[in-house]
């Protein structure tokens, strides 16, 4: 519990508040009349649909974001990636670095809980970390610039490597070419800057931290080696899938050789875990790359990142005790050490409580909508999964939804974003202590 | 393990090997040249298709079940139903009480074990429930004779009402109509008989042995309590999703009130569990109708009954879990009794382990079928659930999949009825020794 002005909120509350408190920050800007190009009218939905899409790092739009919205509101839309991104509790501690004071107790306190960190010294590292998310993205910008500077003009050309570096290193997902990165389909330079910006992003505090110590500790903690081995396995089988489904892509055919079609794959194996940026329109996927790109929009990427979905780890801790469990083992195990038992009921209820939630909003969606012709089914169930991974790869669905279907898809973005437990635990508004009694065990029959 | 002919089986392993047997003797049969009518040609494949569907109660069919077989493949096929739906094991204590000998006592123990039953004693409810089954069926076919003998002619009538009580009651979802019970939309007594049959096979043995001990015992088993708490909930939740869904149905248009609209709901909730036989064609359901049928179909019966999926109570539990974890209780609590741990654990297995057989194929039908113009992906995740969860609606992918496409919905279809943890306790070859150390524990970062 956490007082503020004598009013004491859980820590999964004044998370969700703090996320709601942005974005509706976020819409007032966006709803300014120079935050919007003359000639172009911005509606309150569209201000808080876009707000939303940008602070849950998501980039789904209603509106094309190079066209519709000032420079001024596209630095708003680059903010609200930033502080989405990062976790507003780390802003909170960037902010202090920045105006050069003194962190508040209470502060540190928050942060402490809201990047599971052991004890307050540890705070250093998340300075460390933050000073070093703000330098890639620094040297993500020359980096882009390069390329972006001659291409588009000095000013342009900034403000395209400025705004792009934010948006691939907190896997936001928006972008200034309308059609996201398909007119540098076969530029391996900027491919592989995006690439190593989205992934680095993806990564998250424990992970970094782990890193960035290893050389003084010598030792990894189980959730990155839970992470990393995880991440690596989907992505070389996600590598092999696209390479295999995508051989015949149209929008690739004699425009490349199997080099940059390899480089594409390894992209389009890397954008649906949680960035979003595409190199080529997804309606022009199969139908098997498309079952497969759900799956990985879905299963998102790493806890603590920016990423959405239910999480790598939870997908490797629930492999891990489904083998166990098959096997007839008791525990899952990795890298010589054993999962708390109270980790994996956590990655199950996670699951399962995901599945439903996708699975009403689908429902609601297919009966309020007016749907695609092709496919209607299918691109709903996509566009849900784009939004639940904060993946924001859009298959057109989305900028023609009612006002129902845009709050559904904006809630999914939240839940995705702010993550399953901190939402429902402030809805349900959990009760750590337990009834004083137990009732009598039974067995049931299951499967 | 269970030693036969000195040799040491698993019985996971035997009841594979049972159901893969069942299957044999029964493509044998179909390939008999008297069981195929004149100008018809049963290849191999087909007949292994036609016995697999039929053993695993599924229903999907490679070719038109009245035309394409004479009465005595038909037959064939009404008792593969039978051995499939109420079990193998049951079949072989059936056996012996119809010639009259006493059960060898290691058939005793298989039968135990098949049924989840505390003790040898309890075989007496075997043979009553066997009894009461037969009792149902032969009743069945009485109710529909007095609809289908005016109907047909006594000898063709007969027929019928014999093969579609059985494949009702078994939950087969074959028929000899060729369009199921579309003919029948209209007609309230035979939608009622055939609803009766197919939830009264549906129940499960250990229900139905709770049912008949209540009046002497004043107590329901938790398993009881739970399967047809969750059942009835998904039924009434079901009936309302599809009167708001199909409201618009342009098969009923013009054909019936309010109050056959009604019936046909209440059919059309009851079918997807697994029972497989329909009142419409299922290309004309809405959006959200398809959706929530895979999710119904997905989900299945009740475990011990001729069910597939993953399980009524499965997913009554999970709810259960699910909603205590996140109000922060420890136990999840019904009728005043708590489950067991390990239930959970299995529970949560299984709903994992299912979901990536699925993904799976998927995938693998996606990228080497070729598939319909309509809607491909949806089609084919319907039929994927169909055969999971042995229900065998078809939106007409089945009759079109290429020979990998066949293997791959015999290999869901026999997943689902044998079910998950026997199929893959048989693959795995899980050894109950644990090992004799334990590795040091350690908690991840989860969602
Ligand atoms: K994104
Ligand atoms: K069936």
């Amino acid at each position: 519990m956490i007082e503020i002005n004598h009013h004491r909120y859980s820590f999964p509350k004044l998370l969700t508040l703090g996320f709601l408190a942005v974005i509706a920050v976020g819409t007032i800007l966006l709803l300014l009349p120079f935050a919007t190009r003359p000639g172009r009218q911005t509606g309150v939905m569209t201000a808080l649909f876009t707000s939303t899409s940008a602070t849950c790092v998501t980039g789904l739009t209603l509106v094309d974001t190079a066209t519709h919205w000032t420079p001024f509101g596209q630095l708003v839309i680059a903010l609200l990636m930033e502080i989405g991104g990062l976790g507003f509790m780390t802003f909170a501690v960037m902010t202090s670095l920045l105006i050069r004071r003194r962190l508040k107790m209470s502060t540190r306190f928050l942060v402490q809980e809201s990047l599971n960190l052991d004890n307050v010294s540890q705070i250093q590292v998340v300075t460390l970390i933050i000073k070093l998310s703000l330098l890639i993205q620094l040297l993500g910008t020359a980096l882009l610039y390069a390329d972006f500077g001659p291409r588009y003009g000095w000013g342009k050309g900034l403000w395209y490597s400025f705004f792009h570096s934010i948006s691939a290193f907190c896997n936001g997902g928006f972008d200034l070419f309308g059609n996201s990165l398909a007119n540098f389909r076969t530029d391996p330079y900027l491919l592989v800057i995006f690439s190593v910006l989205i992934i680095a992003g993806s990564f998250g505090f424990l992970v970094w931290q782990d890193l960035l110590q290893f050389k003084k500790a010598h030792r990894m903690s189980l959730h990155t080696h839970l992470a990393l081995k995880t991440g690596a396995t989907i992505m070389v089988l996600s590598v092999i899938v696209y390479l295999i489904t995508e051989k015949n892509l149209s929008q690739f055919d004699g425009q490349m050789g199997w080099g940059m079609r390899l480089v594409n794959s390894i992209f389009m194996a890397i954008t649906p875990r949680t960035a979003g940026l595409t190199t080529f329109s997804y309606t022009d996927l199969s139908a098997a790359g498309l079952s497969y790109t759900m799956l990985l929009m879905f299963i998102g990427g790493t806890p603590g990142s920016t990423a959405g979905g239910i999480k790598t780890t939870t997908i490797g801790l629930l492999t891990l005790q489904a083998v166990a469990t098959l096997r007839g083992h008791r525990d899952p195990t990795l890298a010589h050490r054993r999962f708390r038992q109270d980790n994996v009921f956590r990655a199950l209820t996670l699951l399962f409580v995901a599945l439903i939630i996708i699975a009403v909003a689908i429902l609601i969606l297919a009966e309020t909508q007016v749907l695609p012709e092709r496919n209607p089914l299918t691109y709903l169930t996509f566009e849900v999964m784009a939004a639940f991974g904060t993946t924001g790869i859009s298959l057109g669905v989305t900028a023609k939804l009612n006002l129902l279907g845009k709050l559904v898809i904006m809630a999914l973005m939240f839940i995705g974003r702010v993550g399953i437990y901190t939402v429902m635990f402030s809805i349900f508004n959990a009760q750590p202590k337990q009834p004083s009694y137990r009732y009598p065990e039974e067995g049931v029959l299951i499967g």
